[in-house]
Formats: structure tokens, sequence, C-alpha cells
């Protein structure tokens, strides 16, 4: 089992940082790729058509349209993540608003974090261990929160 | 398998129409129930916490906060509907911004139909028999957009 | 006579002093926590539903959920802060758009100080003492306004 | 006991239909007045400053000045509501955005019914019939809801 | 011939202050006058009633009722200048989006200098010598334009 | 004293007409144009060039650049008037966010009748029978308001 | 010389029209395909690859990915419509926020004419014909707009 | 062949140093002005309809009309980039929602790497050289992209 995570530009590292660092707590296998829809499109499509993976996270900012074209070359999850700039609601709406037939599931503004769980939550449904793993991070994820 | 689709108000029927017309397409169960994170949280909760589901999918307006909820009470993956109305910004970011540590994947207003695919796609990780459909449907989806 | 201020995260302190200070100027009684509508949902539920106080101030950013899910444990009379980030529309329309049946009253954005002294005007309905006070505390705001 | 309910303009009345619903299911007394903060500024001063009530509701659309002119010249708890037209966040936000000092309870946009729920739950602080009876209306909403 | 500037709190001075630049250049004779519709209503109606001014220049951030409520209380030409924080959009909407009846001119965020040019404009309709000295203005502003 | 009203677009004109409207019950003479400030930009330059008006309206909507490039070719007050569409924010925003120099009064969208009364304010700041009439004008409406 | 029409569905048509009948009047051959960056990614990548255009147009709602994809394919002049829906912002914000390195020139909502007066205008960069015949176009619809 | 930059203020020369970057690399001849829309007309008119530019790219912020008023004086492709401040809707709506019969290509905020690209892009129509460069341009983009 392995999630593919692939930024838009180089510039989005911050974001896959906090997607990273879920991972490894899990235990979960990745793969790092920086693919541009815009830029370099016949690289994310072999990058997405050879890959192996089971979730995809796509983080992009501005008209963001990574994640959409992530999803448009599988038929596997794919997990949007919009990068904050000058504008917001520009990541977020060319995330969220895809069209009937290929979707998208967006998380909020640079909420790599959540994207990660997301995609631990979606190899967990058939995985007794990560599910286990889940219970407890939110069991802690509350006891922290009310031990302050 | 299965998936528990939730509404937060029965006005919401004709979104939760796409998305069983999907899942009555690919074979998948489902349940369907109203419960609202205001109007009826105890019900949500339990509804959430007692269901054998591998997905769920909330789908409200406004200030919709019953994605969210329903994440807030269980590790499934949990995707989120907004419902057009009269702002539309409300339900799109209530339901796309949810905090650190509590994920929910977004699909765009009013898309039960991406919904409900990206619930199949989750599904299909560990599915091959699905994994297939998903592929015959996409493909019956680009010959259809391809001959007209 | 007590208020109950929750915030959904420790992150939003500064915007609980605001609260404060208004409660310990008129010399209201409080008890201020944290609790997420979706990081720690039963204590949320326990916390409002075990509560005495006679008013709720909610205190979240983002997907804000906390007001309304208060509200949806109670029929005390609730109010809504906003808190501010990369957004802002969020936070407000979150706690704003609630659906028909479980109100919540909205101040602006950050607006701590406003949310505390629309809890003792409400306290005041019935407490002379505090129409007083609340009298005075108008007068000196109004001579401080003249007075520059 | 006694509500206030203002409307900026006649034309507002549909909603000012909703608040009224409410008052009369709970058997608490009401004024319906139109008062505008632009077109009758005297007016809606004296109205507010001789009413022996203990909540006001203003409801108003465009750049809805009315709540927070009500909240100008009382100490009582003032809740408003944004009346719907082409751009809606001007009464959304002109209804919110209050600044420090003069607080007003944003309910949705026209979501009358809200406002006058907030108000009995406002007199229901001090009122055990009052509250009882929302008690009642609450346990009524959700057997409502469930047996949907 | 006179200009009444009012700002809806001191921190608005920094605005202000582009509008006396304005006057002065002009030898255009104004007060300056703190007075917030929400805080000190009473006073602010004294303010406009009682002044000999021609033209109102209100100045005011968030839920900027301060414009309309001067235009309530005069039937001189009422400027607005929304000001900037963290939404903008409230200002700007809460100024512009007046009902029927009751007109004010807005400019833009933190647009003090254009207020004021739109205050000598209006005197200049009936003053030779103001009009003079705004095409004069004007001329040199397109001098110091080109000479970049 | 004149006012000379320019629509961008023939579509402009029941806008138009609730400017004439007022106009015709003050008195006031006016002109109506048709020019465009990108269909027939030097039509609209002669236009306000020879004008004698003393005061210009524009109404316009989308990307409403004719206030603005009214406001270009004169010293005279210019009033814009954002007309509705599709999106509303682009009309409101285009006529209100003029850069500093060449000031523009915005009134409401699809306000002609404040527009109008603007003018009619303008020119009775030295017209003692406009300014009795306006006063007349505002009473009877306050006792309209009063009688409903 | 030809352009490229792409709409990214066939519910687009109506724009498409718009573009075609502008076509038409100045005898500028086009191809007319649908083809979504979504649905058809590779239909789409085949169809700009091998088009010998000298200009696309791009037509598409929601996340509209289709004008930016198709830039990604070409170095051809790439022109975007978004399409009118729900939200508006989403289209509009999805074309025109595009990265660097990756043009797309965006034009108005539901601007199909516009786009083909684009295309005709730089087609007409080197076709003395064709930019007579703008000339004329344009007299055109200045005489029309006049005689109004 | 030439291009023309017209910058609505020279605060915007960040922006057009984008511009010429990108002119510098491909050897394209360029002029650069400042001329306003709003302050500068006629110059602004006289800067278009003198020119002998093959494509012109206006720079502004704000209500940004510099694009627009370019393309209502000349029949040459206009590129329009909208400069970033406050509000940012306000610039990029003035720039994209241009009436039918005037074209306008929007860029991205602040984006004047891409209005040049564009140029370059239309130029290249006829100019076998500079296409081989944008081939070449885009192919180094993809090396750089990838070595990542």
């Amino acid at each position: 089992m392995k999630i593919q995570i692939i930024m838009g530009s180089a510039s989005d590292m911050p974001i896959a940082e906090k997607v990273k660092a879920v991972f490894e707590e899990f235990g979960v296998a990745y793969d790092l790729s920086v693919a541009s829809a815009h830029r370099t499109p016949d690289l994310l499509k072999k990058l997405v058509e050879k890959s192996d993976a089971d979730v995809f996270i796509g983080i992009a900012g501005l008209s963001a349209a990574l994640p959409g074209t992530i999803a448009a070359h599988t038929i596997k999850p794919v997990i949007g993540v919009p990068v904050s700039g000058k504008v917001n609601l520009d990541a977020i709406l060319s995330i969220v608003q895809m069209p009937p037939g290929i979707p998208v599931g967006a998380v909020g503004l640079d909420r790599g974090e959540n994207a990660a769980l997301l995609a631990v939550e979606i190899l967990a449904v058939k995985d007794v261990r990560l599910e286990k793993k889940l219970l407890e991070y939110r069991k802690k994820m509350r006891e922290k929160a009310v031990s302050k």
C-alpha cells in the first residue's frame, strides 16, 4: 500500500511536509514528486498512470488544476489540497468545483495533515492495523486537547 | 462493504438521489438517513457510531456542519457534499475548511454523483471487481463524450 | 448566573481574553474551556449538557461548527464568535448561516468583547444591577468617545 | 415580557411573519413596527427608547444598518436578521461586523424563525415556563426529523 | 462653504489626514470630528443637524453605518469612505448598498483623498475659483504623471 | 443647472428610468445619452467635454469603466451606478475602487433613484428652492414610511 | 489560418455559438470539438497536439481546467471563456489564475463573442484583410451604438 | 514587431519588470510607458492610437480600467494584468468582465510574465523563429521542473 503525493510546484513543499509527517507517524509508504498540470502535463500523466499508489494527494495553489488532472488519469481516490496565496478562493474553488464524473475530495486551505489523514483512513478501510492506529491517534488527539 | 449516506435535511433528497443512482449502477450497498448535526446531534452520533459502513457521505447546505460532525465520530473516510442555496460559499467553506486532525473530503456544490464515485473509488482500493467497474464506467463516459 | 465560554482551540485564547476582560469588569461569573466540535465532540456535549450556565459563547475559526454544535445541545442562548484566519468568510458564514430551528447569535470577526457584552445584556434582562452597570458602561464609552 | 420586532422596510414582512409565527407558538408578546435607520432614524430612536421590550429583533437587507442602530439606542439584547437580495454578503456583513462596544447577535439570511427562537431563549433564561416550552419544541422538532 | 468630516473612530485618523491634506491644498474650510453611528448616535445626530456644512464626509470601517446615518440626518451630499480591515467587503458593501431614498456616494477603500476631491468638485459647481483650482490640480496631476 | 445621465448600454434603460423619475419630480433638467467607455470612447469624451452639465451620472454593469472614464474627462462631480448581472461584485468594485485623484461617488447596485437624489443634493448646495424640495421630499418619505 | 474551439462539455454550446457567429461574420475558419480536461484528457491532448490551429479557445465552467490544459499542450495563444453557473467565481478564477509559464488570456463570463474577436485580432496581427474587417466591424458597432 | 506595455501607475513597475524580463529573453522589442485611463486618458488614447505595436499589455490595479480602455482605442490584441492590492477581486473582475465587442485577454494577478509569454505566442503565430524559441523555452521550463 502506498500513497503518491504530487506538488504542483516545489514551492508547495511546506504543505507536503505536513503530509509526510503524518505518513511517517503512521508508517505509511509514500512517494513525493513535483509535477504540474500546466508545466509538465505529460510527466504528470506518466507519473499517475505508471504509479501503483492506492491513493493520490495533489497539492496546488492558484488555478489549482493538479488534483483534477490527477483524477482524470486514474480511478484511484484523489485528495486535493488548495495552497494559500493572494486570493485563496481561487485554489479552493478550482479544486472543489469538479465536474460530474471525475471526483476529487478537497481538504482545507494548506491542510496537508488532513489530506494525509484522509488517505490513511482510506487505506484503513481494509487494514485493521491502520484502523487501530487511527483510533489511537484520535484518542491521543483528544487526550491532548482535554489536557490543555 | 457499505456506504452510509446522511442528509442534513429531507430537502437534500435531490442530491442524495444522484448518490443513490451511482451506487445502484455499481451495485454498492448503502443506507440513506436524515440526521442533522444541529437538530438531531445525538441521533447523528448514534447513527455514525453504530454504523458498520466503510465510507460516509454527508450532504448539507448553509453552515453545513454535518460532514465535519460525522468525521468527528468516526475514523472512516467522510465525503462532504455542499448543497446550493442563496449564498453557496457558506456550504462550500463550511465543509472544506475543516481544522487539523478531522479530515473531510469535499466534492463540488450539489455534486452527489462525485461523492458516490469517490466512495466507490475508496472501496475499490481493495476490491478488484469494483476497480474494473470503475475502469469500464470511465471508459463509457469517455466514449459517450467522444460520440457527441 | 454564569456564562460558559468555549474555545474550539487553545489558539483562540486571545479572543477569549477579550471576553474575560468584559466579564471581569461586570463581575459576571464564567467558566472557560477548550472543547472542539470536531476533535472532542463528546467532551463538548457533556460540557454543554452538564453546564448550569445561562448563556454560552462559542469561539472558533475555519469551518466553525462549535457555536452551532453548542446550540444543538442546549436551549440556552448561544453566541458565536468567528475567529480570523486566511479566508475569514469561512468562519463568519459557518457561524451565521445556521439552519432553521437551532439559533446562534453571531458577533463580528474576533469580536470577543461584543460576545461578552451581548451575554451581559441577556443576563441583564432580569437583573437590575447588571442593567445599571450596562447603562454606566455605555455612558462611559460615550464620554470616552466624546473626549477624544 | 415582550419583544419588539422592527423591519427596515414593509417589504421585509415575509421574514417578520416567520418571527411572528414562532412567538405565537410560544405565547410570547411582541410588537411589530416598520422603522428605518436611514429613512426614519428619529422614529426608530423613539421607538427603541420608549419601548419596554426585553429583546429587539431588527430585520433588514442591503447595507442593513437597522440592527446596529437599534443596538446603539438600547442596552437590551438585539438580534439582527439579514434579508436576502442581489448581493446577500452586504446584509450579512453589515449586521455581523459591528464595532466593539455595541453588540448585535446576527442570525442567518432570511432566518426570522431563528431570531425568534433566540429571543425566546433569552427570555427563558429566567422563565421556567418558557424554558419547558423550548425543551418541548426542540423535542418535537427532533421527533419530526426522526419520523421522516 | 464648509465640509464636515466625521470619523467613526479615532483610529480612522490616517484616512482623515488624506482628506485634510486635500482641503488644505484647496483652501477649503472643514471641521473634523469623531462620532460613531453605533457608540455615540445622539452626538452624531446633533453634530449633523446643527452643522452648517455643505457636504459631509463619513469615514468608517467594519459594518460602516456612519455615512448612511449621516445621510439619514441631512439632505446635504454625503460621501462615504470605507476603511480597510480584515474583511474589506464589509465596509465597502455597508457604505455602497444604501436603500432607496437616502443616497451616499461611496469612494474606494481608504480613499480619503478622493472623498475630499469629490467634495471640492461639489462645492466647485457654483464656485468658479474652486473650479479653476480643480482644473489646475488635475493639470498638475497629468504633468506629474507624464513626467515620470 | 443640468445633469448629464450616461448609460453604458441601451440595456441599462430600466435603471436610467429611475433616475429620470426623480429628476422629473424635482423639476431638474437632464440629458440622457448612451455612450460606452469601451465601444464609443471618443463619443463619450466629446459628450462629457462639451457638456455644460453640473453633475454627471454614469450607469454601467460588468467591468463598469464608464463612471471612472467620465470622471477622467471632467472635474464636475460624477456619480456611478453599478448595474446588476451575473456577478454584481464586478460592477460594484469597478465603480467604487477608483485610484487616487479621480473621484467617483458610487451608489448601490441598480440604485438609479439614489444617484438622482445625490445629484439633486449637489445642485441644492447653492439652490434654496431645491433644498426646500429635498426637505419636503424626505418629509413625505418619512410620512409614507410611518403611515404603513 | 484556423481557430480551434474546444468546449469542456456539450452543454457549453450556447457560448460556442457566440464564438461561431463572429467567425462566420469574419470568414475565419474554425473547428469545434468537445473535449474535457477531466473526462477525456487524452483526447484533449491529441486534439491540441495534432491541431494546426493558430489560436485555441477553451470554453468551460466550474473548476474550468480546460483552457489551462490546452495551454499546457501548445505554445499557440489560448483564450479561456468561463461559463456561468451557481458560483461563477469558480470558473473565472480557475481560468484567470494560471501559474507562471503557461499563459491563458481570459475573457468575461459567457463572453464567447469576445473570445472570438480576440482570436480574430490575433490573426489580424499579420493579415491586413482581417485587420480591415476588424476596423469596419468596430466602426459599425460604433455607428449602431450612436444611432440608438 | 513590437509590444507596447502600459502601466496605469509608476507603482506597477515590479509587474512590468516581469514583462520586460521575458521580452528580453525572447529578443522581442517593446516600449514601456505610464498612462492612466483615469488620470491621463488623452495621453493614453494618443499613445495607443499612434503606436505601431502589434500587441498591447495593460497593467493596473483597483478599478483597473486601463486594459479595457486600451482595447477601446485599438483593434490589436490587448492583454490585461490585474495588480494585487487590498481587495484583489476588484482588479481581476474589472479586467476580465469586459462587455461584448471589446475583448481583453486577462492573465492572473501580478502575472506579468504570463502577459509577456502570451504576447510572444501571439507574435509567434506568424514568426517561425519566435515559435522555435517558445518551444525551447517551454522545453527548458519542463527540464528545470523535472530536475527539481
